[in-house]
């Protein structure tokens, strides 16, 4: 079991409109899907860089994981999440080093993307996701 | 101007030996380069994951901007290095977008990357960096 490449990775914002033209003054993107992702309390703009999504991800409801991320850290790096063949493999891994996932089972995340993260505590201060697109 | 895909994504680590390891276990990630880029302060260790590297840095000078972080922020994401075709080009949009980079001109990093940084305070809270291998 190995991953594969990185498949997204999630920065916070307040303002998802000002993010996105930071992003496409700065550096150029464009090009950005915008969606809504209700289940996580977040508004997002995703653009492809290289053959990675790079996610702006806006909270709408502050008692969401990622409305919480913001106001306890602020913007920046939420999540990098990496593309796996076979998330339930990855996961049983994951389990079988001793360590955890934050769920029984995956979840929707945009499109059809399907994550599943590894419990922060064993992972160096990062928040890791597994991600199978199906 | 734009960029093109990821070039890196930079994780401090407190022990270099222990992220491998943590890295290989649960991500299947191996073949990690070891190297030491004492300009910053830093051990190394990179490994490719698709058409991006993953790199962990573990400080060994704490006086240094690496070590800094690592003392305020604990372990986890440090910085985003995007690929462009031409630095020059690329620093040269950043002060006429109004920002600004945080050095008068590139350092270099490992291997034949060349880069430079974006002023952190235009980023919405992540380090941005641009990379040309030359």
């Amino acid at each position: 079991m190995s991953v594969t490449k990185i498949h997204h990775i999630n920065f916070i914002v307040e303002d998802l409109s000002a993010g996105i033209d930071r992003y496409r003054k700065l550096l150029g993107i464009d090009n950005f899907v915008i969606d809504d992702l209700p289940g996580r309390g977040v508004k997002t703009a995703r653009s492809k860089v290289g053959d990675s999504w790079l996610v702006l991800v806006q909270p709408v409801d502050m008692t969401g994981i990622p409305g919480k991320h913001l106001q306890q850290h602020g913007e920046g790096f939420f999540l990098i999440s990496y593309s796996v063949d076979d998330l339930q493999q990855a996961a049983a891994n994951v389990v079988a080093q001793g360590s955890a996932m934050t769920s029984e089972i995956p979840r929707q995340g945009l499109e059809n993307w399907q994550v599943w993260d590894i419990d922060q505590n064993d992972t160096l201060g990062t928040q890791i996701q597994f991600c199978e697109e199906k």
